[in-house]
């Protein structure tokens, strides 16, 4: 189906891919869906809870990437995929899948989307949302330890252990690969706008 | 008049801000006015040719800011204006002008456009045009060697003299204030397609 437009969102922890994601669904509605790697965390049911918190979810090997370029490949052959569903509370894969069908416009979001070629290939647009590393860490403070319950000590730990070196491993240098990059991605309506109708013109000539 | 949108175009010497002001105009045609800040660099009647040859025309200063600014607020009014014409063989302003009429969509072109609060605020859109600085110096060098006959060794002096440190001081810095930043300027028809809708969209709720 080559009527399917296929736009990457990717940019670190924090950033406001999410955001970004959700006010162009807001704005396009039905035609839009939305696929998020960490759905795509690899499954470790042969570790034990202990064990799996000790791994690094901030690697991209982190990710069965393998799987998701496999998806988004079928999807633009217009077929349908199961999406594989990660627990966070158990840091493991469940058992639920949710089928998700081709649709004109996919957004695929991610840390580290543009780290894999393969996948790059099958994107036609791809947005680094990007934001300053003070801004990004007080976002997951808020987030893990107001939201989450986590305690301000393990998140700072797991962002120096991990967050911060692997952002500036892979995050930060495949921003190269991006073909616009979006600057303060919670509230930027101008790119906002860039992309909403950049997507409309996309819809209008199907 | 308030269907008058602005864009400003910014990004560092050789970064690639004109071929991409030129494709949106190939894109668009009579829609677009392009007005170019380097129009408005100081007249400097007043001093000789080797005076004029020794100052730094990478500093925002260099600029009479002042005057575009009035005309831009003019345009967006609904007036046309007298844009000056500057002659860079003898490195001063001429007497000629050139009439510009309001138009749907105004794109502003400049190398410090983003540093003057005044300015950017009355832009609707802000995009920097991003480049490794290795890239612009071997742009530069080919613009300026091989199409203007002038010195490898002239041009390696002035842009280590103003170029570069005015880049870093001024230009590198305004990008924060850019609403969408286009990496590789010269060949990024994902980027391209994006401003082309937007301003499309535009024009077409008029």
């Amino acid at each position: 189906m080559d009527n399917i437009m296929v736009i990457g969102i990717a940019g670190g922890s924090g950033s406001g891919k999410t955001t970004i994601t959700e006010q162009i669904v807001a704005q396009l509605g039905a035609d839009v869906t939305v696929i998020t790697h960490d759905n795509y965390y690899r499954a470790h049911h042969d570790l034990t809870y202990e064990e799996r918190t000790l791994l690094n979810y901030d690697h991209p090997d982190a990710y069965e990437t393998e799987l998701l370029i496999e998806h988004l490949a079928a999807l633009r052959r217009g077929e349908s995929v199961e999406v594989p569903t990660y627990d966070f509370s158990i840091h493991d894969r469940t058992e639920e899948t949710t089928i998700v069908h081709p649709s004109s416009v996919i957004i695929v979001e991610g840390i580290v989307l543009f780290v894999h070629p393969e996948l790059r290939d099958l994107m036609d647009i791809k947005v680094y949302v990007d934001c300053d590393a003070d801004v990004r860490i007080l976002r997951r403070i808020i987030r893990d330890v107001q939201e989450r319950g986590r305690s301000l000590e393990s998140v700072i730990n797991q962002y120096l252990a991990t967050v911060k070196p692997m952002h500036e491993a892979f995050v930060e240098p495949s921003k190269r690969f991006a073909d616009v990059i979006v600057p303060t991605g919670e509230r930027n309506p101008v790119a906002l706008d860039m992309l909403v109708n950049r997507i409309e013109a996309h819809l209008g000539t199907r």
